[in-house]
């Protein structure tokens, strides 16, 4: 939000952000390469201002405990100095670079693309479109998002923002920390049950719009009962970065807020554990 | 900035903005009790609003390579699924705490006080003030900043913002990478050169100022021939936070940004690396 008298001329210059997005982005005719092709620069040039009154915390605290994929725990810290011995604290950490709320850099389903560090700083600022399939996912826990939810979110909310983030919200972040059994959703058979992204929907926004991130509130950017994990196969390797294990998605507005994506920038890393704030 | 019209109305509201800051930030009589004292919300209460236009990323690449005070590597990765194989590509990290550029929270340098999960979301979204030491430094590689460097900052940019993140910018940022062994300054006796900020300037910064965070683009908020880490001391266990290693503040003005830490959210730890954006 703006100061009073200055939103008219915020909306004025976002219905003119088509094209300077593009731009401050670096991504026009970038995608098809993914990140790896686009210069690395501190600094990019200007674009639309945006503008924001508070910050909502989308990150789940990271601790042994957080459920996973992989077997937990995913983090583990052990004491390197202790304050009362050696004058300050310090630990080690042992991590599962996809541990709690954490980005897929395309790498992590590629055999060459871009890691980590090579996603640009200012792709990590963007837009954030929340689409609401809590009462369908409430109702079957495999539900995918699909490409009619994008089209019922943009006749309300108008076309997705060039370089936006888009996410699922579900309704499952609450459970990772209230109900993490609910969460991984694991049967007798050993299949999970989460909602996901259907693949399609992920094709159309690659084809037909300017998306450079999807989130998920769940365990992965594919349903729980996924085997052949075709979203992430269709999504990281066109040069797009995936979000898991997002918190808080029913506290930030449907359209309007800003994604800050806190990726810590480690080389050759195929994703991270990250701090998601949306600015507001 | 602010799009053409809007500029005064956000210039009439930040002239206000002392008062409304400490709202925003939630610290107004809390910064004795520190971060711990304080209610950890996802959203906090309206404030000014601000504005930016483009991103600097304030981060250098993380490597086994980079450079530190407790024994390269501080960090080291560890293949744990690949592509080929696997059909995904993930990794392990063995980590120190405080590799690169990093966060040193609370409890880093007391027995009690706030880690890293503790630091709330909103106090990670600060005004960010640049001092510029870099020609003094340059002639006195032990450098401290002092309260005169404060004094003659707000001489031409006005009181340092309520909740802010004072940044040392002493020219020693780009030696991380060019030449690390001058960045560690390591002498004949084992001794490191660096610069710092000094005791002094910290306790009048905790005493006259509202003031968050410290940064520094050196190895530690002590100058290097430091030996009881005296600023380390005095600051963090008030509560404040400190980043050490910062990148690129030669690329962001002295005035005006708004710096986001993007600190991962782990439970206990005594500090963390960080994706440090400023927003202009």
């Amino acid at each position: 939000m703006c100061v009073q008298g200055c939103m008219e001329a915020v909306r004025a210059t976002a219905a003119r952000a088509g094209l300077s997005r593009r731009g401050f982005f670096g991504r026009a005719g970038a995608a098809a390469a993914g990140f790896a092709a686009m210069a690395v620069e501190p600094t990019v040039v200007a674009a639309a201002p945006r503008s924001f009154e508070r910050v909502v915390d989308l990150t789940h605290t990271l601790t042994p405990a957080f459920p996973g994929f992989f077997g937990a725990p995913l983090i583990e810290l052990e004491r390197r100095a202790d304050f009362r011995k050696d004058g300050y604290n310090m630990q080690d950490w042992r991590l599962t670079e996809h541990a709690g709320t954490h980005l897929d850099a395309p790498i992590h389903f590629a055999e060459t693309g871009a890691s980590v560090e090579d996603i640009p700083a200012d792709t990590l600022v963007v837009p954030l479109a929340v689409i609401d399939v809590a009462e369908k996912a409430d109702a079957d826990a495999d539900y995918l998002l699909s490409r009619d939810d994008l089209v019922a979110w943009e006749s309300r909310h108008g076309r997705l923002p060039a370089g936006c983030c888009v996410a699922m919200h579900s309704g499952w972040g609450r459970l990772a920390t209230e109900d993490p059994a609910r969460f991984v959703g694991r049967d007798v058979d050993g299949t999970l049950h989460f909602p996901g992204i259907a693949p399609e929907a992920a094709t159309w926004l690659l084809k037909e719009r300017d998306v450079i991130g999807l989130a998920v509130d769940t365990l992965s950017l594919d349903h729980g009962p996924s085997s052949d994990f075709k979203t992430h196969a269709i999504w990281l390797p066109a040069g797009r970065w995936g979000l898991e294990n997002v918190a808080n998605l029913d506290k930030v507005p449907a359209a309007g807020a800003t994604l800050v994506v806190g990726l810590p920038k480690v080389k050759d890393a195929t994703g991270a554990p990250v701090r998601l704030l949306a600015l507001i």
